[in-house]
């Protein structure tokens, strides 16, 4: 099928912006008469460090990082990040964790290897379709920081406040960062897979208060210390190129879009599509409660798994790509980040609807 | 410049064969009529899976890796397996290391972290200029494995014979991986950051003897646990799919010239170019002895480091890119890894004899 005609809602790998793309497929072999492609550079050579420099002023920018906190450009997926922080940032005390879903609670038993994990919220019991209050939370006095997930990709729940609380906030921002305004300054680490909204996967940004750095255990592989990292300005060793030069043309876009304000209005509009229909369907169910629910990806389910398949199989033969749920969740999952144009909601829409004449 | 008169000699991320970047570049933004970018795609999709697969076995064929040990395609350099090999591998105990250059130098600092180590060869009070021999190397009773490098890309040296011991080997390939047929089955672990001979940067592969899994320090993080990549087929989390990708085009290509035998005499050709010019040359003198010299990168210098300068910014502008040694070993160092092709060795060879004339 045509690309034109096809609409990606895997949850990560994702859709990238098409003129990103464009402009990949434009400078390959031969990146701006250079001679050589971005994958072919020196990560030492001005040629690339242009790239980088450029690609990170313009997430300064875009996401207004004061100049208190450093980005770091890392390697390993949030996976990695699970060990890192605590090996950064626990010392010799503990960390609140909130559980909200199969991430957050990944990275709260990882934890357990470097320090004590206090569990300072979890919506386990109701399978993972609510983020609690702010006034639900339990917090540890002396706790060297308080974890959450902002956006839960696997159950579709997203946290709709910052938590306020004395400790250093350390936000996993994979599958929302850069599509809402964030004051950053309130955080003492944001990081984030680039696999969901901003590049392809291999990339994992960091951005860290400069002030918790220096803070490691003595085991902590020297690629792992955030301070090694941000003394290196990200190369202690080679790092990621291509996949920063993609976030770089990524960024380009959202510039072009009208910046995180831009990228918040369409969010609304694309999950408003979404919502509205569900919570009037007869066929279709949410599976977040409303107050909780992601903007990023919207699950829902019928009730009934082979009709669920049945959904997903006819999605997809009409260009629908990739609706079914993680296999944790089972059900549907519409992932619907920066780079999905309101138009692929609105079809997934009309077939809902279509769906949804024929089986009731 | 135009790509055609442009020869590429970076140490890394280096030169890449120009079919594997065609391809790329005809298969974007639209994958085989998928409709969608490799980049977008989730790594849980048949259409990724079967890239991954068909590129481990590529890779498994040309290297003949035997059903002992296992492929992992993982995140973080070489860098990242200076922890990551002692902390599976050192148990309670030691590990010998042969320190022949830059960065096997780092990673027997970097095990010190987690065990004993002992220093089985010791290359730099001749300015890393050599390889110990076989009767040299000095090997500790128990050690749980002995480590060295089996290129050293910054002084230009190269181990020209498998060392015998009984502990067993781990070799940091990442130089010369795929430029020479290897009996995997004398290893037990071989690893290389790709960003050589193999794709952009962002993607390490570790062959490991499946014996060998299992032996991990407690601390360990879970992405880190060769046993535990095995047992996710290096899907644990999101791998970096895009330079998976690229490695499978690039061993396409390497299939389609014949393989690693076919490599290995493009490398000899094209390496007895250059040392044959160097050993008759009265202004250049190559930095390693015979008998320890790279086939990769070879490193020379007219011991004038005014003329140095001068030789590699002449290179430049006709097109002979960064022929700049190391900053820590200084001179010149031209990198010719198996996508470099003989007539860019050449052209340089051409440059350094018209550059002579000139200068005696």
């Amino acid at each position: 099928m045509a690309r034109e005609n096809i609409f990606n809602f895997s949850a990560g790998p994702s859709v990238m912006p098409l003129p990103a793309l464009e402009s990949a497929r434009q400078q390959l072999p031969d990146y701006k008469g250079s001679g050589i492609s971005v994958m072919e550079m020196s990560h030492r050579s001005k040629l690339f460090q242009d790239i980088f420099d450029s690609t990170k002023l313009s997430l300064k920018e875009l996401m207004g990082v004061p100049d208190t906190h450093d980005i770091l450009f890392l390697q390993g997926g949030a996976t990695l990040q699970f060990a890192a922080i605590p090996m950064n940032l626990i010392e010799d005390g503990c960390a609140d964790y909130a559980v909200t879903g199969n991430f957050s609670k990944k990275a709260a038993v990882e934890a357990e290897k470097y320090g004590r994990v206090n569990i300072a919220g979890d919506s386990s019991a109701t399978g993972f379709d609510r983020i609690p209050g702010q006034e639900e939370l339990k917090f540890t006095e002396g706790a060297k920081y308080f974890y959450y997930c902002g956006n839960n990709t696997v159950y579709g729940t997203e946290w709709q406040y910052v938590p306020e609380t004395s400790a250093p906030l350390v936000c996993d921002m994979s599958s929302d960062i850069l599509s809402y305004p964030v004051d950053v300054s309130r955080f003492g680490l944001i990081y984030a897979g680039a696999q969901k909204n901003m590049a392809p996967a291999g990339l994992t940004v960091v951005i860290v208060d400069k002030a918790l750095l220096g803070r490691e255990l003595p085991f902590t592989p020297q690629v792992m210390s955030y301070k090694v990292l941000s003394e290196h300005d990200s190369m202690l060793n080679t790092p990621p190129c291509w996949c920063i030069y993609m976030l770089g043309l990524t960024l380009d876009w959202i510039r072009e879009q009208g910046g995180v304000k831009a990228m918040d209005a369409l969010r609304r509009e694309r999950a408003s599509l979404l919502y509205d229909f569900l919570d009037n369907s007869r066929v279709f169910k949410a599976h977040a409660l409303p107050g909780s629910r992601s903007f990023m990806n919207v699950t829902f389910s019928t009730g009934d798994a082979e009709l669920d398949a049945e959904f997903i199989k006819g999605g997809a033969a009409i260009g629908l790509l990739n609706l079914k749920g993680h296999k944790v969740a089972g059900g549907m999952r519409a992932s619907i980040y920066n780079a999905m144009p309101p138009e692929g909601v609105q079809r997934l829409v009309n077939y809902m609807k279509e769906f949804e004449l024929s089986h009731v």
